[in-house]
């Protein structure tokens, strides 16, 4: 049933190449670009050819099989050490998804343990790795969708479909399942200031697979709920704290602050290598803070007043308080409080 | 002292004609359009060639000049009844904003006690209704700057400024006099989508001025004020209901709701004229809807998903609890309430 909203891949491995769907085109655009190195897979995260805390978690695996590669063709003897630079670049790429880390960390692992050439064992533990997140995602689905008493509208925020992940989605693979058991009637999307991913790639997902969506400006989410078109805000992450704060897509925020006051609920949806243990609460977590003209450009073109400076934080927290579910694969977590959060990465 | 901070004008009139700075051009075009028959300045209104609720009442007591040179040209003895068409054309060009209507409603006061061609004594009560304008504007701007204990960073919505008024502005005019008078230390500005009026008019206007501003994607207010940047938020109105509930721009509601959750107060700076005591509360005020094209293109091209659709309200209703002070030229009303603002309308 699922498999009819879901159709697009926006990583692959063939040929022995990373293929990435470059999402700064979409959605007038399909183009695959191909990577052969990790330094160039490091870029391209870092640039915004793919994006999403889980999608650059599994491109970030691919990259460090790519950097394997070319370090034990350079040297076969110590190439551990002569691809921890290019580990590194990947890891730097982006600050604020934990999910890179995670998955270089599972990349580590296997490293330690291995004789001889690391290149196919590196890619079956980056295939896993890629394979996990998508059946992940599905769970992620149905524990999500079982919370929504439908038909309902939805308000999302960003892009967190196929587009963002291994394939399927976070909160969009929610959206998805509650779509297709008819708990979802319509999804209203924020266009998502600065880089569109709203109008640009939930709407094109969302279209593709015949789920009615709406767009409307980040500022209008608010009046949306005065209006009572959604009984919930479901959204993805990027990196969630002990205690249960969540950064995500900045405008998360403010919409978890209307959503409260207008009782409409408010759904965090991400895999548990998403949630950060180490990092206390959200008042640790690094917020990338992205170049000026995200802001004041448009297609390459100036719009705002010259001589303007903007203010571009990438993300923001919502505090634990305003969240009323985190779903992950392992199970949710209702109200989440460090004591919750604990007892689900231990469960 | 304010005159340096106060260089632009956007409606001009000079030999027989109106002449409008045309804003949908601005910040890298400015050229004036002229206008000699009000159904083309109702359609400029209509189209924002002029926009900002005190801009469009002047214009449109402009526009009945014309209106009346046309009637009286073509029937100097039922010029009243041939012109009734025009003003209601411009009346219902737009229908938020009351400033429309009540500019209106001075011409026809006029109108009603005229002898002979009404085209000289009608263009007098227009440049009155400028004048007092741009004169409402400076004392609000001494009243509302009083407010501010400084110097602060203050966060304000949309464009308030010469351009969205008979000059010098509302909220801008505010912020001017706040930081020509050492109380505004800094001033950021939400691009406010879907037209940008902040990136495109509001820094342009500041710059301009010399006054430090910095825009952020209206997404980030929330959690600009996370990060105690701001003291205040200053905005506009387009109406201003009996009991103080306030429509403005989309995104102002949201941010009035941050605004509460962060200790930020709220400003609300607008001429006695914006206020409609025949709108008892918020939900009774006309919220325009626009076209969906708005926010699906940018720069005339699609830039949504293909297919999309999108809800677009150009306004959303801030209620009365959320504001912490109307200021208008008549004096200020703190924490409005239904009596107060019949107090100060009766003052």
């Amino acid at each position: 049933m699922n498999h009819r909203h879901d159709t697009v891949r926006a990583i692959e491995w063939r040929d022995d190449k990373l293929y990435l769907l470059d999402q700064r085109l979409l959605p007038h655009r399909q183009h695959y670009c191909s990577f052969e190195t990790a330094p160039a897979v490091a870029d391209a995260i870092r640039g915004m050819v793919v994006r999403g805390a889980p999608a650059i978690g599994v491109t970030a695996a691919y990259g460090a099989v790519l950097a394997a590669r070319a370090a034990f063709a350079a040297d076969p003897a110590a190439w551990r050490q002569s691809m921890e630079s290019d580990l590194q670049r990947l890891e730097a790429a982006r600050p604020t998804a934990v999910n890179l880390h995670w998955a270089l960390q599972r990349m580590r692992r296997v490293m330690e343990h291995l004789e001889g050439g690391p290149e196919s064992r590196l890619l079956r533990e980056a295939i896993h790795i890629h394979e996990e997140d998508i059946a992940a995602n599905r769970r992620m689905g149905e524990f999500g969708a079982a919370l929504i008493e439908g038909p309902c509208g939805v308000l999302t925020h960003c892009n967190t479909g196929s587009l963002a992940t291994g394939g399927f989605g976070t909160a969009l693979g929610v959206i998805r399942t509650a779509y297709a058991t008819g708990r979802v009637r319509e999804v209203y999307a924020d266009e998502t200031r600065p880089w569109l991913q709203g109008a640009r790639l939930t709407a094109w997902e969302l279209i593709q697979d015949g789920i009615p969506v709406t767009l409307l400006v980040d500022g209008a989410a608010a009046w949306l709920m005065v209006q009572r078109k959604i009984d919930w805000v479901i959204v993805g992450a990027d990196r969630i704290a002990a205690n249960g704060d969540t950064a995500n897509k900045i405008g998360t925020y403010s919409t978890a602050v209307a959503a409260r006051r207008h009782g409409v609920k408010f759904m965090v949806v991400a895999p548990i290598s998403t949630i950060d243990p180490e990092t206390l609460e959200g008042g640790a977590i690094p917020i990338e803070q992205r170049p000026q003209q995200e802001v004041l450009e448009l297609g390459g073109e100036l719009v705002a007043a010259a001589g303007s400076e903007a203010w571009n934080p990438s993300f923001d927290v919502t505090p634990a308080e305003l969240i009323d579910a985190i779903v992950t694969e392992k199970g949710v977590v209702l109200r989440p409080d460090r004591k919750k959060i604990a007892a689900l990465l231990n469960s």
